[in-house]
């Protein structure tokens, strides 16, 4: 029988940083009772972002936070919109270089990602604020 | 009930702009009678794409834009590829960097989308076109 | 009324290529039967990716592979995480301004899909990788 059910994160950031979401995810795809179906992750806002990264290794999220920094620099000079920051115009353009949703799928109760893939939501904002992430799943118990 | 429906939206484009598809997409969902649900919105080329971005202010839209063309020069020197205009490679670069489909939810008869964000065609290329875009929810009435 | 299937595919890559896929999915669509849905396709890797592009001129394909390798060159210097070689860094920055994911429709027994879009696997690495790929539909027969 098919059905679905869905859930909103609320995430405290705390600076320019990729937060895990694995566990929460796979908490919620449990909890849903569902065996096979879609998964949608979406975020509700255009300052932070989600992407599925490596979870082993740590200074590969380095790595990744030092590229997108210096691709998209907070230097008020670039841009015209500076009204909220020198982190404002770059947070916007990270997220669209990145995802506003991720879908995933879920068979025989397991949520299927790669051995090394981890979901994480990208904060790009270098004050904290809380993110909202609509957790939705659709499938069959 | 589970059910489902599609329609393909036809979008007269005037150059390298981002064009609001917000209201077309609730109108969609509205006519859908589903309440709750999984849309995907897919971009049918290879030289323009769909972003989710903010809807507020009109600077960010000319930042983004200004972004993508500095990351991604119209200059034909670049590329192998020069036989459709020198915005030809560029269009689908910029492409590969943004989305071909978006995914988001629909909770209680609405759109899921945070205050600030609006769904946005972004066309790459500098003459006109009619962009073909899939709307396509499935869900529950 | 609904159901899904899903099947993983190992693809065998060799070196940084795009390598399409289209032809593997339209028979995967096929042979489960249904008529109308969604389809899901999830990369189970974090060094490569999924991207949909133009089917036709072989040289676009080049010119997006040379515009990702001098946006994130493998330059050993740039990067802190280097212990896999000087591709490594690159491959899941490359894959982060890509897809994990791609989610596409199906109506009236047909992959929607425009007439110039192929689906390719983007290898980011430079040696031989054997690549699962998870595609995933729901829908109605």
């Amino acid at each position: 029988m098919f059905t679905q059910s869905s859930e909103e994160l609320s995430i405290k950031t705390n600076g320019n940083k990729l937060i895990k979401l694995t566990e929460k995810v796979l908490n919620f795809v449990d909890r849903s009772k569902i065996s096979n179906g879609i998964l949608n992750i979406s975020i509700l806002h255009t300052s932070a972002s989600l992407i599925i990264q490596e979870n082993a290794d740590h200074d590969v999220q380095k790595d990744i936070l030092n590229f997108y920094d210096k691709l998209v620099p907070m230097d008020e000079n670039l841009y015209i919109h500076n009204t909220e920051g020198k982190d404002d115009i770059p947070a916007h353009i990270k997220s669209t270089l990145t995802n506003s949703n991720l879908t995933l799928s879920v068979k025989n109760k397991k949520l299927i990602l790669g051995t090394w893939q981890g979901i994480y939501l990208f904060e790009h904002r270098t004050k904290s604020y809380i993110r909202k992430i609509l957790l939705h799943i659709l499938g069959e118990f």
